[in-house]
């Protein structure tokens, strides 16, 4: 690289905005060159959070996308759904480079966003050309792409437990996905189910069977899926304060044991920095606040039946951290460039 | 009933013991008058529990099994497992009534309970007479019964949501069980894991395939279990202070709606105060703290698909709530006596 | 008591409400006749808190004044500031007894109450009839009351503390009071600050040297306060679901020690069942769900400086217990009815 | 600097040990080179916390002192207190340089050491030579010195808001200082106090008047400290995560504003990065996890009175970040390398 990377934000100020910010302040090729949010005025964003007061001098700008264009190499787009695909175009029509972290552009089919959006697509044409950022399965189309559709922190944690071993054709009939997930992953909002006494020492289950994650897996999944398979999803939420743990039950065809399962998530992540393989079981709070993904799996003893644990930070791997994974393979830097040691 | 229940717990400074206390206490028809633990002299308990000043003058006691049973109509057993089995014949030889919270005689074959507890049992006799306490399957056993062996926390949330589905026989495939438990249900113990610092914030899974609880399981819904039926249990540590929330995700054999599952839940459950039933996904800090169990559940569009949630207190409708339903009934007495307000 | 007392609450659906609801459910002589809240239509309270499902059948309805106090003997006004003096004096002229938890009768002086509520004060005649129920203290005068202004939370914790090294006149110098809250205190609001994720792992201090509290402690405690002592009161939230943990340091005139301390607290509190007096320092948790206030103190080598701590639940001792406490003495009950063992 | 600093690290499987292996991993001069603790074999670090895993492959050994001493130019030595002063002597005689984290070093009386940790000081000789590594106070002194004695959680909290005031002769009258820290800062360990279920959603005070840091920090303040002031300092124990609140309630000889607070922190502070100073009260997550020190202030109307908040991350600021800092001014380097952007 000669000199930093520009880089800019827009919508800095929800959970994934921040965490954005905060990791991209340490990531020694990268120069944050404009952040922007619902703000009235130009405001120091130590200002509006003041753990980052002496951190930086940012600050936060009402959103002109122009002004975002012209001053930065790269936009990460933190919106909320169906926001996004009014700026991609733009963007991209001067050559700029995006990572979008809402779901406009993670379907290939527009028909499927409208089901679960509730919104007819506006840009069907730079669908096609985006990229989804699932950084460990598609490292060779994000080098080359301009616009990335940064996964879902759901799918993110189920796509890389179930991929080697739906790639291997290990599995049969339903493979039952029980997600756990901090409630930052519903997004800053002020309503009173997230107040601190409704989430406090609770737990609940949320979106049996509609949940607009499920269709997100399938997609990527893809040809992976045959007709046999079957999914149960189930998201629900926990009070721990970030996190995604995913436990997936499910059945295989052929004989398999501790050692095999071990080959094969080795085969695939090896040369996956941020996979951590284990056959014990994860506990959430090593992958807290880091980029890694933690997968732990079992086997029962009869060799047929398997608990694959999938542990990760919604808002790290899930969200902000896997895009500037992604960003990071889009300028040519190493991918654990300011992401390592989280 | 003439006069008050004289009911003594051994094993009163556990989590379960504590509880017991606290709802006898407040027990219209009970009279606490022995409780025992490992104390090295008769202490005041609320020299142990601060809580309990002003509430009991009562005196915790080195056990003595003599006094304990001349002291008491019935006694709670909030003993270690294998423990319980040394102190029951005792108890029953002298006529008196035995609530066991252990696992001391939850199963008929003594083999199961050699597999999975470590050692031989040393009362097979009083074993086959053993009543398995949950209350909402056993009403009229229990109500004759001169021992009950109260059951796990999680048998108790499994067995509530599966039954009613099973004997029925609408169940197929494989079912998955997604437990989540306070670490309460784990016991008081002085260990590293469950400093506050290892449990705040994190969550984990535990002994797959291997749990104690899945043969409890299996052994109480018995005959209702067929060849074609297989299960996968997972148990895991969550931060919430009490309760456990089990996601049941299971197939069936002919197509099913919400109302069809409402109307066999209520079939099952119409004589049964303290089971809540609802067609959402109920929330766990609905049920902590009282004895309900809660069930909720959702179905697939296609119909043949369903998650049921179990949400219940592990320390109460799980242990010592359940103790004293059982409790009730053995006595004569309304089973809500002194636990529905909780 | 001939028959039940029949009683109803105002804002049934704050915190505050709830606790009451809760409370007065397993109240013995008492019959839940009426509650409302800002519904729109009459609603089962357990449709609007699943938690009570099964518990009561009571319909929430939309505030009527007149059929709250055609159906109740009291009623327990748990509305917000300044909307209360609207309603008490209807309920006062029917010869219906009045428990009001909001501030609007607590000032003897009106000015004060403008002062802190920004608003003058609609009912100057019934301010003077007002009976300040801090039971402890103005038990006699309680009995008689129509008109209770029930304590803040603040104020209960600080007051029960300091009344009786005031009376007997021992304190001099600077009285500093750094009062810790939960977030309950603020009320059921949904706001960006009370989100879980803004309250979880966080702690911090507001309205220094401002907050409405201090001048009600000042009027309460009055005449025995003298010129040569001054208050610091400083309030803050923490993330603990329920509580206000007060740390009171203090100086004094003669030397004094634990014993005297003991001596003192107990002539005042001698005949106070849910007063716990104890030269170790109180745990938060001991007195968390209870009617209790827990007192610990301990002084300096010296002689001449301790730190009492006061220690209650914000909810019950600090809103909804002490209510219903209050109650009790104006029905000629036992002070302790429905209240010891929750 | 020419090289990387080899540093090694005495206790590395403490709550501070663990931070500390945590900064200096990021920390961009320093080369970790020997970790040691209680291991009975040299052990894969990542194995004791799977956090680590593929961040480190250091291994934890079993403590040999020479070993230490030859692979290091620097030891932080995070061992329990009375420990530190065996191996304090052996390092120094070998010309490196240690950083303790206990308390053996940091008063310059050993009368007053066996006072507050109940045993004779071993090492009377280097006690002279240590310097107390309070950064912002003694920066010079840190420069040269060999031996930093790094200042206790708590300390560091009260000194860094003090300083100023007492500096400028200001204050009046008694002190008090009410802190608030995580559990975390009574080290890793087992016991039943600590559980989970005993910490969260609790809050109690403790040592009242008898906390080993009082002379602490009266030593460090030393001249600063007139006849005419006096202290209340009391710890607590609260469930946050991480930090120390602590608020600390001061009178002035003379009046004073916000401006003139804001005035002499600036005055002192201005050349520290790691002090933020503002006239709002700061909240405690803003400091959690950082090397920040943050201090908020609020004066009364008439001015004469002031309550000063000092919230710090007591596992960063508290411990290990200011440890690091430290080191940094001990080898030449910019206070702020590897510690701004935690």
């Amino acid at each position: 690289m000669i000199g930093m990377i520009k880089v800019g934000i827009l919508g800095a100020t929800g959970f994934t905005g921040e965490k954005l910010v905060e990791i991209l302040l340490s990531h020694p090729e990268v120069k944050l060159t404009y952040i922007a949010s619902r703000v009235k005025k130009s405001t120091l964003y130590s200002d509006i959070f003041p753990k980052f007061f002496k951190k930086t001098s940012l600050k936060c700008q009402p959103l002109k996308i122009k002004k975002a264009i012209d001053s930065c190499d790269l936009l990460f787009l933190s919106l909320p759904h169906t926001v996004s695909m009014k700026f991609v175009p733009k963007i991209l029509a001067k050559g700029k480079k995006v990572i979008d972290l809402s779901a406009d552009y993670r379907f290939k089919k527009s028909s499927t966003y409208k089901i679960f959006y509730k919104k007819e697509h506006q840009d069907k044409k730079n669908l096609k050309k985006s990229v989804y950022g699932l950084t460990e399965l598609f490292k060779e189309k994000i080098k080359k792409a301009q616009l990335i559709a940064n996964p879902g922190c759901y799918p993110t944690s189920i796509i890389i437990a179930l991929y080697p071993l739906l790639a291997e054709k290990l599995v049969k009939g339903k493979i039952v996905i029980d997600s756990k997930s901090s409630i930052t992953g519903s997004g800053r909002r002020a309503t009173i189910d997230y107040h601190y006494s409704n989430v406090a020492n609770n737990f609940w289950a949320y979106k049996p069977f509609i949940h607009q994650h499920q269709p997100e897996v399938a997609e990527v999944l893809g040809e992976k899926l045959t007709k046999s398979l079957s999914f149960s999803f189930l998201p629900q939420v926990a009070s721990f304060e970030s996190g995604i743990y995913s436990t997936i039950h499910l059945s295989f065809k052929k004989k398999v044991n501790k050692e095999k399962l071990n080959r094969i998530y080795n085969k695939y992540y090896q040369d996956s920095p941020f996979i951590r393989i284990s056959d014990k079981l994860p506990k959430l709070k090593d992958a807290a606040g880091t980029n890694f993904s933690d997968i732990g799996f079992a086997v029962d003893k009869k060799g047929y039946e398997a608990i694959v644990v999938s542990s990760l930070d919604n808002l790290v791997k899930g969200a902000a951290g896997q895009a500037v994974q992604n960003m990071n393979l889009m300028f040519g830097l190493e991918e654990t460039t300011g992401l390592l040691l989280l």
